[in-house]
């Protein structure tokens, strides 16, 4: 349709990079892009931490289960909801501030993912290739001590980027008529059965090797146990309180 | 740098729309080019309520505090994180599927907010312009019966799109050395006291009036009361139970 909204369909993640590096100064007309993105009320409530140091990505590395780009990518960020800067900015006018509100969680995580991904989009636009890394919240206790995260900041995901080292097949979507819904919320388990056979398919045919499954069945690992069951008492014991 | 980053940085709310529609199938696209997002383990745990029926656009409006656009803009697009699709895919395989998880509130939580974002910077390259609306929380609950969205989906925000009829100036953001940190999470009052000056200087040059007024006061009234208190029992009642 134009470059812009074919460069969104063509996003895929990378995971093989360069050796070339992804300079300071380019990480920071990125962020600036990130920040151009729509924020609630103007909070701009988030953080990101550029991790230099060798061993801490290496650790990050480890801690987000085994993935090595993290720690050989050209820069890695770790995406960070702060509701520490705009509730202590409100504090210091002298106000009496409320703190770990749900819908406060809801406002940092919604702000920081908007930025990121124009983060993402901003770094695909000059040829970079990224990847999200969700995996942070395995440890994301040892990741705010890695960083020394305060409390009301919390580890969101990290991001690899870097010149990329390979290009995958683009990952097929559910059916735009799965997702987009006229008036009332309508059921999609017709769009959900053709998709399971849209990625059995592609399973097949990729040349990475053939895997007999679907989009359900490769679902059902995930939701069979209770993954990151640390994350609640986790935020509450970092002054998300989920109140 | 580039067109994208350009364009990335100039976004700014529209509340002013010509009369012309959104088609269908531009909306279609956008959201195709929406679903081109990175997604936590593929899950897509989104879905997009396109509210068509203008007395239901009316209400909405009425429920978001007031805000007269969301029935006038050319499209009007409700944001809701989707955990039944995939949990209800899995289960199908057979398997016994956990549910009400706080990460799954997370993952769910992020992956809407990534493709709207990218549903957003479409609109924008194509010369629509958009507006978040958080303001649905204000009522989520009488939101989901309007639509009729079941259990375990939750209205995140709207967005009003459409053919800008008013080009607001682009808002300031807080400095990039405040947001990019290096290696350790730093303090960054320094950064928000320049930042409170920006802002100062801009409330006092904007051609739409003279507010006397500072990022940190302006973010005083959010903070001072429990904004949206309900959120929590509402996501619990939903489904999304913070385990």
């Amino acid at each position: 349709m134009n470059p812009v909204i074919d460069l969104l369909k063509s996003h895929r993640s990378i995971r093989k990079f360069t050796d070339q590096p992804v300079s300071k100064e380019l990480l920071k007309e990125l962020i600036r892009a990130g920040q151009g993105a729509a924020t609630s009320s103007h909070v701009q409530a988030y953080s990101v931490i550029h991790v230099k140091n060798s061993e801490n990505r290496q650790k990050v590395a480890e801690l987000a289960g085994g993935q090595a780009y993290v720690s050989t990518c050209g820069a890695f960020l770790v995406f960070c909801a702060d509701m520490k800067r705009p509730t202590d900015a409100a504090e210091h006018t002298g106000a009496q501030v409320v703190r770990g509100m749900t819908e406060q969680l809801l406002v940092a995580t919604v702000d920081t993912a908007l930025m990121a991904q124009n983060v993402a989009i901003a770094a695909e636009s000059i040829g970079l290739g990224i990847c999200y890394i969700g995996g942070i919240r395995n440890n994301p206790q040892q990741i705010s001590d890695l960083f020394s995260l305060p409390d009301h900041v919390y580890p969101v995901f990290g991001m690899c980027l870097g010149y990329p080292a390979d290009q995958p097949d683009v990952k097929p979507r559910l059916p735009v008529e799965a997702i987009l819904k006229e008036d009332t919320y309508q059921d999609d388990r017709d769009q959900v059965a053709a998709f399971d056979e849209t990625m059995h398919a592609y399973y097949q045919t990729r040349s990475s090797g053939h895997k007999d499954s679907t989009w359900s069945k490769n679902l059902t690992p995930l939701f069979s146990t209770k993954l990151r069951s640390h994350m609640r008492n986790f935020l509450v014991k970092r002054g998300f309180e989920l109140k």
